[in-house]
Parts: structure tokens; C-alpha cells; sequence
């Protein structure tokens, strides 16, 4: 391709759904370039997803707009079983509070995809630094080899079509995130496979404003009749969302999805649900599928090309993990590139993307498979159906995921030393959420909330009750210890959240690193805060919430998405300066280069190397594993 | 004046301040024609007022932009109170909680004023249907009174004049707002007096990021010196608001407000804060000032034109009543134009608006004479400065704002009579804020969330516990009622509050007139809600916090600014339809002309009658109270 290159940027994202404008907001506030393109005109108008779960909201939380959703969102508080009774006539038999202790946020909320895309696209506009193009997609790609390692060039050369203009203009970047659907040109680019299948049973979906005397029809409810499963999701506006089988349980392959309509959906609805009746209002949304089980072979393409939400797994949407998959996937690569590209680390950094999040989509997958087995399925008995269901709820918040050891995740010889220091925590996993009370102005405040995404590893400090004098002097020993090292945690965030009673604490006691001074700005008053009762909001209970001892205390550096790198003890101080040195150290590859390997393709013609995926990452795909607890 | 009419507005507003935006706000949604005005060129950028108490948040709650404005506002959690000790150093004395019980939320939270106008300006233009010009003011008025009675005419015509382009046109309205400020163009142009004085002392104001080792700068603090008085209110992005008498107290009225600098304000700071240090950093805004504390004899001219807000009040600001005060004026004439507008109730409406807010201010100018002098004086004991400081909590919370009766309070002979249905409430009182939780999906909601502004009236029915059998009968009996009377209560919403355990109520089971039907959208599930516990947020206790008696019962009218009609048993629907009958009556003022009294004016030259206020106006200003408690 010789062409005139019209812009270079750091990060191009192919693709503005949920996972795109994650990874994009990730990159707010930066002095970086990225460009988002996306073949649509704009945000979707209403439909597909609309499930978010509460860590998909904490990732929002962390941009700053998760209230601005949760204000418009409808809040899912109840989930209803019905099943058939011995004449075969639905009957409610369970009422199952949609709650879970470890979250501290209604499990799920509903909201259209589109709602939820309009707000993340307004709050690029509000940073203003990253770009997005309409109407834009890619129509070819070059890497090139030569430019590879250097991490100061511009290796990909990507030439976008605008479809309205029909003009064309070429980009160079430095990585390159396709998070371009199901169907994604990219994955299809690159030669990736997307190894899976249709399954064998054919469902109706529909947004609804319905009429009817279904008692429970804004609740989440499965009603599991002799003629089929429905299930319900209250929506925002009166909507209701609907999922019902088409082919009565039977698990009809011959049903063609084209061949239904909306009134077929809606007289398959009224089946299942009689006696109560149910007639349609309006339906601004609906569509029908085969459900499609498939997970891309590979997440990243020689570390430069990443591929994010659907671009890399479908499954089906009825388990509300489509959305939030994406958005998880979104936030690992986002913050990653933005931490690597501001601060030139270790580069295998970027690597653990795939090393972690193919594996949970993998794991979704095979979740997927069992958890659709049993809504097909007319011959499971209520307890199964039961255990099936909550088996579900506990795998679909999100909260058992488990990255392994990394760069990023430190790698202990016996998990139990991290859980006899802070038992609510481990290594690889989401920092809980709780709620503290700033020692300042005495504002509750909760974590995900104070940790806005900024691509910095925060180092949080539970120094226990420091009110009393040894516990007091030994975090000022630690501050000590900081003033001297500070080259070794240059970056770091310091958050401290004793356990003192806040009024017997005095900011300006504290070892002055914990409350850094800025010459503009004086005192930094949002970096120490109380485990004590608020005025107004009750109390966090936050050590006991992290299983941390009052007496002890303990370190925890956090990755910017809230997972944990490291948990160690107060006076541990070497145990953090190995890890932040290992992931401070720049590294260059040392594999050599497999020769050419430009991909082109102009329309349907793709050509391109067999073997794309480069040994180092291979590597480090191997040593995952996935703990759904 | 002959001149073409360029448009008929139903309410022409003078002014896109707090009290003309939140007047604005209530006809979102209406088919009215409403034009705002203003000869600024967009909102506040920055500085002015920034203290909003509880309740003008539940007021933006109505308008669903409550939340918007908390997420990006300070709250204040605390008061501290530092006094001089025997050696004149200045000491903390005390720290109180700025807590009420009788609200739910923080007393107050802070935020920029042209912050808070923007979010009030965006959701007008999200609603569409009122339209606001900048750069414009008006320059002449005219009032038909031959169209005065008439309902349907537009007997005001004003001249407006467009600063930027120097082009002007003519609008005829039905009503005219003015918001126009302290120097209120339309209050001078209706040559209506501004009662009042400057006061004696003389203080600076600024909005700073302070450097600064004052331990308490991010709470509210009161410092109280031998070199005079300091006054802070922690702000959102790390700014504070300072307020410091300039005269050290010695309350001296020859210092010119004019000759005070930014860093005289600053030095007279440090003084006072002495031995703390403090440097100034960043300082966006600042002032100074003398207050002048003066109230409008009339609060409108001849029931067609209002005046709200700082153009009828000005105090001083350090109560944090200003910008409080001009959004509760705004809400009062707002709902009962468009009430009146789109009903064609009973004149006397509107009349009320000065009946009921005029006496407000004249309270508040009262207070803050009082309030000032606590501040102004340095020979108060501690005891006597924390006593007055929280008698003003008390009055500026609003909690004790108590309308006296009129066509939209009740009279009750006896105010036992309320008193034994519900001790938490009163006639012409403020429904306390309480959570209750949905029926039908489990969500719980705050009362003022959903009491949205429709300029409606809403009927809650506090049943008690309907579980029970004999007292789910009389419920329905009272549906019954309610069906056979539907004329009677038309356009009144219904809610419904009950006490039972949520899981014992079937909605299905309820009278059809408690969860209405719509051919469009099916059964209400928004009208039935229960005093009982929520899955994630606890139990509301509405019944407690109203002081209803579960077994008993009452009905309460609500108007649509949230005040109590009236209060009374589930079974006196007498008392209800006598009321909505004198409401909804079209009544016509039988009052003779007193002759022509058109008023002009052209630059600074005016001409009015000396007899501006209407007979009719001036009886129902004379019958009022306004109890603070």
C-alpha cells in the first residue's frame, strides 16, 4: 500500500458497542491519541442487549457516569420461578431475592444498549481527546514486521472507507482494538477462527410494553410450562423484555429463525402464560436466533491487534452476560495499552489480555451450554430447575473470576499466605466493593467510586485502628519508608482506609505521603478515609468485608480495574518493590521474526499467514485457569 | 404602543436564574407556551450562590434531576465551630453533625450555581416545549385590563429587545414571571418598593482552592476570632467558599465594599486563621459586599404578574437561603400557573403565590438580621453563638415552611383533628421525604422521586395493613367509592402506601381504581407501594415518620409541590370532595375596574399608578402566618 497517511494515532478502535467504548473511555483525560470508528451512523437506536450486571456498573463508576445510568435504569430486585402443576397449569413456586452479600448493589440492572452507548459516547465528547468516526470502517489492514518491537513506531497501516462519503483515508496506529460484532471483519481478517456451533433450540426476543394479568411481570421471572419456557426481564419504560422458546422445548433445529415473526413470538408468549392473559402494547424491538456457542481462537493478533466483546465470543443472551462480557473486555485492553503506551513497561503487560480474558469467555461458553440445557429442557423437576438457576446467579455477577499469575497478578507459593492476611481477598480477583468515609470531610464514599480510571495501580493502605500509639507509629514508619523510596513507587496511588474512629483521627498527623502535597492544590484531602459509620449512609464495614484483621492490617496494590495484584503485610515492603520492578522493567521480545506477514484483503479476498499467532503469546496462554467459585 | 405581535406565549419569564429556571421547569412536558427569557448571554459561568438545602433537591427530584446534581455536588456532613481560648488563640469547639432527622438526605450539599442552572437549562431543552432566548430583556410592559378577567385572552404585552442584534419584537402572554434579579427591572418598572436596608457590615466572599493546614477545610467551619469571623463551606473540585467580615467585626459601615480586593479578602483570612497557615490558590471567583436585606411589598401586580426570587428578596448569603429560597418561589408560581392553565380552576390560585411566599421572605429577612448580628459581633459567649447557630439549622433546613389555609390548604377547625390521623403531617406542611418500596418489582423509591412534576394533584392512600381481611374490605369499599365518584376525583393521581409485608399483597387483589388501567400500557404498576423492608436500601418507616396509626389510617391530598392539602380518614370522602369542589370551581373576581393604569416605560423614565395592588390581592395577603418551628 503506498498511500498518503492522514493521521497517526496510538489506539484505533474498530467498533463502538460496549466493548469499544469501554476500552475508549479508558483512555479520558490522556494526552494519547485514539480514534474510534464504527460502520453505523451512531449509537445503536433501542434493542439487542440490556442487561448490566453490578461490576459492569462499578467499571461505569469508574468513568464517572455509573449514576447517570443507574438514575435512567430499571433495578431488577426479584427473580419469580413458575412451573407447572400437577394439571399442568403454571403456578408460582419460589420468589428468590435477586441479591448477592458479596455486591453491594442490586445485582442487575436493565437499560437499553443503546441508553447505556449514548451516555459512554457523551463522556468521550465531555474529555474530548478521543475521536469518534461514524460511518467508518476498515477495508484493509498492514503490519508491519520491521516496526514491530519498536515501541515508538507506528506499525499498522489501516485504510478506512467511509460508507457515506465514499472516501477513503488512511491511519497509522500503534495498536489496533477490533471490537466489531459477531461478525467481525477483523477476526475474519486475520484469519481467526471462531470455533463453535449453532445449538440445536430457536428462541423469540422482544422488548414489550405488555398488557396483561401475569402478576410477576416486573419481576425477572422463568415460567417453565408444558409448552415451552419463557423468561421475563423488567425494563426501563414500562418495557419488559422477553425471551421465549419457539419450538415449545422440543429443540426443533428445522425451525427456521427467519421465519418468525413478532406475532408468532408474542402467541408462543401467550402459551406459555395462559391462563393469564397477554396482549402486546408496543413493541419498539424484536428479533429471533439460533443460538450461535462460539469463542475465538485467539484474542490478539502479534500483541498489536486486539479483538474484544462478540468480535470474540457469542452465546446466548438469556443469562445477560453478552453486554458485560464485553464491557470486561473493554476495560482489561483499555487500561493495559493506556498503561503501557504512558509508561513503557514490561510488554508482556499487554500479552495477559488474551491470557485472561479468553478464558473467561471460554468459561462462559461452556456455562452457557449448560445453563441453556436446562431453559430448553420440559423434563427437569423444579429443584433441578432451582439448582441450575442459582448455580447460574452465582457464575453470572461476575464475582468468581480469577486471573491467573502475571505480570499483573502476583504468583504466591501457597494461596493461603495472602488468606490468612486478608481472607476476603485474593490474588487475581475484584477487589469487594464497600463503602468508606472520607477522614476529611466525613462523605461516604464507595471504592469503585474513589478509583477512577486513570490507568494507575493503586497501593491501599489498611493500617488498622491508627488511633492507638504502636499501630500509629508503625504506619509511620511505613510513611518513612515511602518518603525514602519514593523512585520506587513513583505512579502509585495511595489510598489509606483505617479503622480508627474517624473523629479520634487527625488528617494532619498522618505521615505526610499519605496525604501528598501539590503545590497548587495543598493537601491531597481524598486519600485517607474511616471503616467508620457515616452520618447518613450507615457503615461499610469494610475490613470485614476484605477479611482484614484490625490488628495486622496489610498492603493491597490494586490494578487500575480493581483486581488485585498484590496483598502483603504492612512491613512487607519488599514483596511490592519485586513486583512493581518486574512490571516497571521494560523488556524487549527476543523472538525472532517468523518473516513477512502483511495480511491484505480488498472486498471478500483475504489472504494471510498461517501461522499468526506469535510463540510468546502462546506461551502465555497456557498457564490460565478460570475459577468460577 | 401599535406593534406587530411576533408570538403568544401562555408565561413569559423574566429571567434564567434559579427561580425563573425552576418556574420554567414545571411546564416540561405541557402544551403551553412558555418563553424564558434573559439579558445574560448563557448561564452563570461561575461564582454567585452554592448552597442548596434538602429540599430544593427534592424539588429537582420532581423534576428527575436531582440526582444529576448530587452526583457532582459536595455534601456537607459536619459543622465545626472554632472560638478564641483564654489566650486568644482560636480553639475547635465543637463538632455537629449537619444532620436532621426529619430529612433523609444531607441537610446540604454545594455546587456551582451555573453548574446547577446548566443542568435545569438542559433539561428544558430535553423536555422541548419551552423555549429560552439570551441577550434579551424587556423594555416595556403593557397590561389590557379590559382582557384582565378574561381567561383566555393575553392582556400583557411586552417589548423585548435583543442586546446583541438591537432588534426587538413583541410577545403577548397570559402571565408574567419576573425573576430579574436583585436589581429587578420589573419590580422598578411596576414601581413596587423594596423594603429594607443595608445592614452594617461589610463582607468578602471568594470561592478558593486553599493551601492550607486549618485541619477542618473540608468541613463547614465557623471560626469565630478576636479579629473577626470566618465562615467555610467545603465545594466540589476541591474548591472552598469563604465568607469573612472585613471589618474585623467591628461592624464598620464607612469601609467601602468596592475598595475590597481578592487579596484583601485573602489577608483578612489569614488573620483570623492564624496561627493555621493559608495560601491562596486558585480563586475563580469573589466578591464583596454589604448585605442588604430588604423584601418587596407586593410579590405581583394585579394577578397576572409575579415576581420571584432575588427581585423580591435579598439577604445575606451565608445562610445558604438564596439560591434555596428563588428555586421554592420558582416551584410555587410555576405548578399553580400551569395548574391553573391547564384546569381553569379557581382564580385564587394564583393569588397564593404572594399570600404564601411573601411571608416567607419577610421571615427569612427577619432571621437573617438576627443570624448576621451573631456573626458580626465578637463579645458573644460560645454558648450563645452555638445556640443561635442551631436555631438557624432549624430554620433554614425549610422543614418548618407552614402555608396558612387557603384554596389549596385546608382550614381545619382544630389542628388535633389532623393531628390524631397523622402526627407527622400538617395542613400547609411539607410531606416529610421518606423511602417506600414498589409493589410490584421490589424497587424502593424515595416519595419525591416520584412525585413528578405534573402540576397534579395526588391522592395517597395510607390503608394500613390490607393483608388483614377486615381492613383490605374497607380499602375496597373506598375503591368502590372512588368508581362510582369518578368525576369527582378526575385528574387527581392516586398512590397507594400500604403497611403490610410486601410478599402478603397481591396487586391483582387491589380495587382496579388503585392500579389504573390504560388501553395502551395495561395496569399501572407505579401506584401501589409498601412501608416494609427493601432487599438492598432497608425499610423506609413511612407510616412512622408520618405518625399514622397502622390500624386507622388516612388519605392525604397532596398538592403538586409536595405540601398537604389536606388530611383526612379513609372513609371521609366528604371532606375530600368539598375541597377538590372549591378548587375546581372557575370563580370570576366580581371587584369593580379601578380604571385605566397601563404602565410604560422607556430607558429609566416610568409612569405607574400609585394604586398597584388589586383589592383582591391585598385580603389575601393579610390573613397569613409563617411558622418557623
Amino acid at each position: 500500500m503506498s498511500q498518503i497517511i492522514s493521521a497517526l494515532v496510538d489506539v484505533l478502535i474498530v467498533g463502538a458497542g460496549p466493548a469499544g467504548l469501554t476500552a475508549a473511555n479508558c483512555f479520558n483525560g490522556t494526552k494519547l491519541k485514539v480514534l474510534v470508528v464504527d460502520k453505523k451512523d451512531g449509537p445503536e437506536k433501542t434493542g439487542r442487549a440490556d442487561g448490566l450486571k453490578s461490576i459492569s456498573l462499578e467499571i461505569l463508576d469508574t468513568f464517572g457516569i455509573g449514576d447517570t445510568i443507574l438514575t435512567d435504569s430499571q433495578r431488577c430486585e426479584e427473580i419469580v420461578l413458575w412451573n407447572p402443576d400437577k394439571n399442568g397449569v403454571i403456578q408460582r413456586t419460589m420468589t428468590i431475592a435477586d441479591k448477592v452479600d458479596e455486591l453491594m448493589k442490586p445485582r442487575e440492572i436493565t437499560l437499553d444498549q443503546g441508553r447505556i452507548e449514548a451516555v459512554m459516547g457523551e463522556n468521550l465528547q465531555k474529555h474530548g481527546n478521543v475521536e469518534t468516526c461514524w460511518n467508518t470502517q476498515p477495508v484493509d489492514v498492514e503490519l508491519d514486521p520491521e516496526l514491530e518491537d519498536d515501541p515508538d513506531a507506528y506499525p499498522i497501516t489501516v485504510n478506512l472507507h467511509n460508507n457515506k462519503t465514499h472516501t477513503r483515508r488512511t491511519i497509522c496506529a500503534k495498536y489496533l482494538i477490533g471490537s466489531d460484532g459477531g461478525r467481525s471483519w477483523l477476526r475474519k481478517f486475520f484469519n481467526i477462527k471462531f470455533t463453535g456451533d449453532l445449538t440445536d433450540s430457536t428462541w423469540g426476543v422482544l422488548n414489550m410494553i405488555p398488557r396483561t394479568d401475569f402478576p410477576d411481570i416486573r419481576k425477572v421471572f422463568v415460567v417453565h410450562s408444558t409448552r415451552g419456557t419463557i423468561m421475563g426481564v423488567p425494563r426501563e419504560d414500562k418495557l419488559v423484555r422477553f425471551y421465549i422458546s419457539m419450538d415449545g422445548g422440543h429443540r426443533n433445529t428445522s425451525l427456521d429463525a427467519k421465519s418468525i415473526t413478532s406475532d408468532k413470538i408474542v402467541r408462543a408468549a401467550q402459551d406459555i402464560l395462559a391462563p393469564y392473559k397477554l396482549e402486546a402494547g408496543k413493541i419498539p424491538w424484536w428479533s429471533a436466533y439460533c443460538v450461535g456457542q462460539r469463542v475465538a481462537d485467539q484474542f490478539s493478533y502479534r500483541n498489536r491487534v486486539f479483538l474484544a466483546g462478540d468480535a470474540v465470543h457469542t452465546h446466548s443472551p438469556k443469562a445477560g452476560q453478552g453486554m458485560n462480557t464485553s464491557i470486561q473486555d473493554g476495560y482489561n485492553i483499555g487500561w493495559k495499552l493506556r498503561y503501557y503506551l504512558e509508561n513503557s513497561c514490561n510488554v508482556s503487560l499487554v500479552a495477559t489480555y488474551e491470557s485472561e480474558r479468553r478464558p473467561v469467555a471460554q468459561a462462559l461458553i461452556n456455562f452457557d451450554k449448560e445453563y441453556l440445557e436446562f431453559f430448553a429442557r420440559t423434563d427437569t423437576t423444579h429443584d433441578e430447575f432451582l439448582e441450575a438457576y442459582l448455580a447460574a446467579q452465582k457464575f453470572t455477577t461476575g464475582i468468581g473470576i480469577r486471573y491467573a499469575p502475571s505480570v499483573v497478578v502476583q504468583a504466591t507459593a501457597r494461596p493461603e499466605d495472602s488468606h490468612a492476611i486478608a481472607a476476603g481477598l485474593a490474588h487475581g480477583m475484584r477487589l469487594p466493593d464497600f463503602q468508606m468515609v472520607n477522614q476529611s470531610d466525613g462523605v461516604p464514599v464507595h471504592i469503585y467510586h474513589r478509583l477512577t480510571q486513570q490507568a494507575r495501580f493503586r497501593l491501599l493502605f489498611f493500617p488498622g485502628d491508627i488511633a492507638n500509639e504502636s499501630t500509629g507509629l508503625r504506619f509511620k514508619t511505613l510513611g518513612s519508608w515511602i518518603a525514602e523510596h519514593k523512585k520506587k513507587v513513583t505512579g502509585i496511588e495511595f489510598i489509606t482506609i483505617h479503622s480508627s474512629i474517624r473523629a479520634d483521627v487527625e488528617l494532619m498527623n498522618l505521615h505526610p505521603v499519605f496525604r501528598p502535597w501539590d503545590d497548587d492544590d495543598g493537601w491531597d484531602y481524598w486519600a485517607v478515609y474511616a471503616d467508620d459509620e457515616s452520618y447518613h449512609d450507615g457503615h461499610g464495614h469494610a475490613y470485614e468485608r476484605c477479611g482484614i484483621d484490625r490488628s495486622t492490617g496489610c498492603m493491597v496494590l490494586l490494578r487500575p480495574d480493581g483486581y488485585v495484584s498484590l496483598i502483603c503485610g504492612l512491613d512487607d515492603t519488599n514483596a511490592l518493590v519485586t513486583f512493581l520492578d518486574q512490571l516497571n522493567s521494560p523488556s524487549t521480545p527476543t523472538q525472532a521474526h517468523e518473516g513477512k506477514y502483511v495480511v491484505q484483503a480488498n472486498g471478500s479476498l483475504k489472504t494471510g499467514p498461517k501461522q499468526v499467532c506469535p510463540q510468546i503469546l502462546r506461551d502465555s496462554c497456557s498457564v490460565q485457569t478460570y475459577n468460577a467459585l
